[in-house]
């Protein structure tokens, strides 16, 4: 069916330009979109309600770091890609899919603290949605690392410990959803210091590196 | 009227920059708004109101999936693009004039999924909508390839290979709308099988191109 | 205040890379927030409620045509501009402010056509919306110009037929908006020649140029 | 755990190009959702309906000013920047936490204007959030100032009068608050006053340069 020409064309690779600003547009989305459900909790007077309200500003911090953090981490990746590829587009659009969905079980777990019947349900919702974001994620840097599509020299120790921070994230998120079932409050204090420290730890790892050039220069 | 000049001044071409980052905003903004309509189904507890929502997953995911087509449609076109001309800005903004149209019917479809009634009416509406970014999609990159506005190396196999893909998926688009009007559910799974094709078929050229380069360096 | 250095810094002039960046994403959603207020019009069958919801849709083509034809003027003043300062960026400010506001008397227009005691109101309140974007953006291209801010390749023939262009412009809104006080619908209509006019409009010299060129070249 | 590698690698820098688009369209959304909730005063005709609802045209012109200002300030900040590193990625994140928030306190002030019992809380609210926007905006200069992210041309004296405009800003806000709890419309108009002030005032130096450079050269 196509012309055998002599020469077989390279498979196609693209340029990263439009995957980043495609996906900074989605992810800033996704976070704006947690604002537009805030609202008062009646009755009461407005100080009361806008106190009342809290369930709703820490959903909306919860979610805004998951989604910083998944920005972080997407930053950190497409960094270190040279180039993207049809299938690398097309895990990136997954990934968008799951985050995109997070304000949706945001919402409703805002809505629902401390109303105990529902919560469990919509708090676990909630954990399997940030599960999903963070091993659409680790898929999409495992593609990427397999396939070649990093830049040789970002591909260093620091993938590699990226790497095994995986698993310890995918426990404390089973973990948590686990305990959501029992104690759904608890389970939200969980993704509250999951997410702080996905958008904290990597932090440790600049430091390191900062310190030892300091020390060797000395 | 214009002072006439000695040399005619040549038509004006754009960079394609701005095209790219305001369709690439637009089309972000589209999949984004697609989850700001997902809502609960009452009555009955939290866990059966989340499951009897599934006709809006199952929306969204669609709906996402044929603007993310239409977005890897779109990345293919303007990455061979050397230039953009008024008129290609033109056609581009009636292709984003559709796309942003899609959240208005995938929210009436969500809706109305299981109330036969209304649902052939949403359901055609939807079709048509789907068609109609095909259709805008298809007569986007014509006429790029007619305006020589693609850059000479892309201008290659792959370009009319896209061009005879057009044919299938407007005769599966028809068929769907027809059979929308007898059994508007069969029509939603053939709308959702269309929207897989487009985002999974491009990759068939990609894995084949892939392997040709990997036997010839064998 | 300042510590008298010996040669006087260079006013600051920035690269216009984010104005256009942020501007691209303030249009862009603009134009599609219109989409979040489409909705049907009960009562009725679903075709019925589908097709009473014209004026929406009417409001949703014009606006987004509006939106449009602004993001198109300005690409073509950013593709020109060598540099932006401050107060260019401020301008810009005030034309986002005012594009972004279109949104809701669109929405208002649409919920009242046919409604003849509310919609003069309304109508009018658009078209001012319209003019007003008009005027700024008009404003935007008269001080780039004055400020000398533009690449020099871009100051020739092309700008001063825009500049002329503003005229029979501001004149056509004055005068629907007049028109709107007696006949809103035909006012709509109206507004809906205008968006297309300034649309397919510039068309005209990018043809004429194009032609002179094969022309000359023949 | 890490293999000693001979060199220690350098800290991870990154290229600002990201960060800046992320921004851009955070900031775009959060100016855009403002426009959302807009609506209507009732009781009476539509003029008047339109004409009561002036608080939410006045909340929307100050919260897209200090959107505005926010985004002008973030420009000169990534202007001047060489490169990012993951701490300024992190406190950029805080700061399009606290700018993205600002529609919800800006939906409930709009809302509240003449009703003076919650008029108060919501007030207070909305300048709290105005000054830690100024807050977190300062602290990223002042980490990028620090850490010598910019480049060493921009670090000259309008970097110093930046830093020494603070003071005032968050005096005035302070001042604001607390007058706010008092006489909350009197307080609106302080806010009113500081985002022109915010958006205009750095122009004073603009056009201070221009014209030694004019006076330089005559």
């Amino acid at each position: 069916m196509t012309s055998e020409g002599d020469t077989p064309p390279s498979p196609r690779t693209l340029d990263k330009g439009r995957l980043e600003s495609f996906s900074d547009g989605v992810f800033g989305f996704a976070a704006t979109l947690l604002v537009a459900d805030l609202a008062l909790r009646p009755p009461g007077g407005a100080l009361e309600q806008v106190l009342r309200a809290w369930p709703s500003y820490l959903a909306y911090v919860i979610s805004f770091l998951t989604i910083g953090a998944a920005w972080l981490a997407h930053t950190a990746l497409t960094d270190r890609l040279a180039q993207a590829d049809p299938i690398l587009l097309r895990l990136n659009l997954l990934l968008l899919l799951v985050v995109v969905f997070l304000p949706f079980p945001t919402r409703l777990v805002a809505g629902a603290l401390n109303h105990t019947a529902s919560e469990r349900v919509f708090v676990t919702m909630y954990g399997l949605n940030q599960l999903a974001i963070r091993i659409v994620g680790f898929a999409l840097d495992a593609y990427a690392r397999r396939g070649h599509l990093y830049s040789p020299e970002g591909e260093g120790e620091e993938l590699q410990s990226e790497q095994r921070e995986l698993l310890p994230v995918v426990v404390g998120y089973v973990v948590a959803i686990l305990l959501g079932l029992a104690l759904p409050t608890a389970a939200v204090a969980v993704y509250f210091a999951l997410a702080l420290y996905l958008v904290v730890w990597p932090l440790r790892r600049f430091y390191r590196s900062r310190s030892r050039v300091h020390s060797s220069s000395a």
